[in-house]
């Protein structure tokens, strides 16, 4: 007979690297001449961090994962599996992951499995199940998992650059975690579409099609909810509706598209006569009931009344996931995990016992709804521990805001060095807090070098 | 309680699929000018195989799919998750998984995991890695996992240029499978090295650092071969050694590194005081034990003797895996699934109940060796089959080897044509089977179209 497999495998705990440079989003709309308000309240976001030349995907993930190490005092040597998500491509050949195995050989730990998950947005939730279903797997040897999710979003001057940001998050994945995964509560929409797509190969960004990625994304949300829900009902044998989880966590892209998309849930609700819809949003609704699924995409009245029905479970069970995300921005793969941060950080303590669902979409597209079961664990890996060692509060507070016309020559440098050999940054590490890795060099064999800013006991480690 | 983990979970059907144009080794080393022998004996490479402008990584799975699920008459409905490994990079955030649901999405399946794993010739086998796991775990949702391989190897003009090669490998994925993954059998070696890599992104063509390269992949292999035995070892009680696998299958770049591989197993069995290694053996090695590790992989006495003291053994549990890369080229993650499809091709009706050891290297570098076990299995999935259904001796019969000429004046176009768009192909399918996709047109916004040649029974289909 097969071994059985470990229980309640999970995140152990959760740290998060967002860049400490920034620009509000309210500044940016007056420099760009935009409209008052098109950024803040048509985007929903509020400010957005970005790399300046030193800090990078590859810097930001060093220090993610030096920082969770450090945190909860896990030895190197007791992690058995590395995944990275990210669609920031550096290199086209050599995975993220490589770089980070700098963290390990140096205490002799070579042997750790996993490579780098690519699709837009989606990698990190696909390294995330790979790490999960390891655990699970005869393949597991005890030791821990660590997924990291890395991105550096930037666009073309226009209307989409308002939509950058950057981050990284590292996950401890194991057995007996505080957070759970429900792995038969889970559904995926993966089709071929052009929404969002990066062939222009010495560009850092990417081709979009901002109205088909909405729909697009709207679309996935439809279908991965609709197999979700039947999934659910052969499982439990009752309905499922927006009242059986308590938070509802969303990719990000900007805030606006997470209220539309807690609102289609609700409509969605609506269509299948959940119990979650009483009578006055019933009515509400009504009208639209007998619109096509196309036509329903397109209905700004639809929209509007939804979101209208949606507010007060919106400010219940899906606010406090916004926090960040709407105050770095886009960040890609680590878009999904900031919004979870940003709930881990606000509710900690009453997230004991509640279901969360999260909804993960890359373009191209991707895209999966699944479930997470909370419980508080135990100490280092408690939800209340690991929402003080992510320290969210302090890291957005010290932030440094740059003017736009700083913002604007930073990215033309960044856009310059896209690509590039052979040059030295300026190795300006002093509004990067301790402990955190910086690029320093990038040589005429395109081989790149970092190095970390000394930490607050004075230890400084160069790689 | 947990539920136990399913059994024998392993391949139970591959499916290989190499461009019909290839070129002899022999006639483009006397093109290059090269010495009598360099690509032949030097490389220890027959032929090349290449894609022309028709095809492409994409094409080739779709190609590699499509033909697995029909041959083994596969609902398409009937598969759960798919995942590709590539480093053959067209779109960096579009994985080429989405491009493949076209093949599902049109029977009405969409809730497919999986995206695509990258980290040079590796990431097929962390895909495989994956799927193994998934339906090992508890996320499994009893159906089929899909693993596909897809490269184009190609340099520059220059001396690196003889080692492309292309192909896609098709793997399906379930329990009680004929090929079974001995998952404790299993040592990886990971570490951020620069001696292949892909950092000009407008290029097709890898940074090579040849000899660093072969270095790094030699001392990866001793690595995980000597983590594998202490593995071993403690598992079950005694020494493990080459003569506890009847074959060795490794990745391919080109066949003198396999050779060198082998040898290098046989030097750390004699180093280890190893039952394979008998008394001429030992004799004949023993100059060489007072070597340190960097003197071994620079020696080239140790390198010459210990391959004349393994070419018994290399003849007897090598050789037989190493038809399709000598004859087709590197394959980059496809590679060693050739090897291994090569074996299956030659020995089918005597592997049952033998052990295979496998070894994979991706470039910057990652690394694992691990075992699989082999039973006949049941028709459809068994090891007859499974080489009957590939048909290799026939597909290589049935190619068409080019002149030099025309394989320069082809790769000179799909230099140009990397990373371009707005251009149709010549649609000239004449060369290819029937069943194949081939690349039709990129449009104005990079959108890439296939169309598939009739089949044999007629049956056309685009996408």
């Amino acid at each position: 007979m097969a071994p059985p497999q470990q229980k309640n495998v999970g995140i152990l705990a959760i740290e998060i690297y967002f860049p400490p440079t920034c620009i509000q989003q309210e500044v940016l709309e007056a420099h760009d001449g935009a409209s008052k308000g098109k950024y803040t309240i048509g985007l929903g976001q509020d400010c957005m961090g970005f790399c300046t030349e030193v800090e990078d995907v590859i810097s930001m993930s060093l220090t993610a994962v030096n920082s969770l190490l450090e945190k909860y005092a896990v030895d190197p040597k007791q992690v058995g599996r590395l995944e990275v998500g990210s669609e920031t491509v550096i290199d086209k050949s050599k995975s993220i992951k490589t770089f980070l195995m700098q963290i390990f050989e140096k205490c002799g730990n070579t042997d750790i499995e996993g490579v780098d998950s690519t699709n837009a947005c989606y990698g990190g939730t696909a390294a995330l199940f790979n790490c999960v279903n390891w655990v699970e797997s005869s393949s597991w040897d005890g030791r821990y998992g660590l997924v990291v999710c890395t991105d550096s979003a930037v666009y073309a001057e226009g209307p989409a650059r308002p939509t950058g940001g950057a981050a990284a998050i590292a996950m401890l994945i194991g057995p007996n975690a505080p957070i759970v995964f429900e792995s038969k509560i889970r559904a995926s929409h993966m089709a071929h579409v052009y929404d969002f797509y990066k062939p222009i190969l010495d560009s850092e960004y990417p081709v979009v099609d901002g109205k088909l990625s909405q729909t697009c994304y709207l679309m996935a949300l439809d279908a991965c909810y609709k197999s979700l829900c039947n999934k659910y009902e052969k499982l439990e044998g009752k309905q499922f509706s927006i009242a059986d989880a308590a938070y509802f966590v969303f990719h990000s892209p900007y805030n606006k598209l997470v209220q539309k998309s807690f609102a289609r849930l609700l409509f969605n609700d609506f269509l299948r006569n959940a119990c979650s819809i009483d009578k006055s949003a019933k009515e509400k609704l009504a009208p639209f009931l007998s619109l096509s699924g196309d036509e329903s995409y397109q209905s700004r009245d639809l929209e509007k009344t939804s979101q209208q029905v949606a507010k007060p479970f919106y400010n219940e069970k899906v606010q406090p996931t916004t926090l960040i995300p709407k105050q770095v921005g886009n960040m890609y793969t680590a878009s999904l995990y900031a919004a979870f941060a940003s709930l881990l950080h606000n509710k900690h303590n009453t997230l004991a016992g509640q279901r969360v669902m999260l909804f993960s979409y890359g373009s191209g597209s991707t895209a999966t709804m699944f479930s997470l079961k909370l419980n508080e664990g135990q100490h280092p890996f408690s939800l209340s521990n690991i929402a003080s060692a992510m320290n969210v509060a302090e890291k957005l507070k010290s932030r440094h805001e740059l003017v736009p016309e700083k913002f604007v020559e930073i990215m033309q440098l960044m856009e310059h060095r896209y690509g590039a050999k052979d040059f030295v940054t300026s190795k300006d590490c002093s509004l990067l807090a301790p402990g955190t890795y910086y690029l320093t060099e990038v040589d005429s064999k395109y081989r790149r070098f970092y190095a970390k800013k000394a930490s607050e006991n004075g230890l400084v480690n160069g790689h």
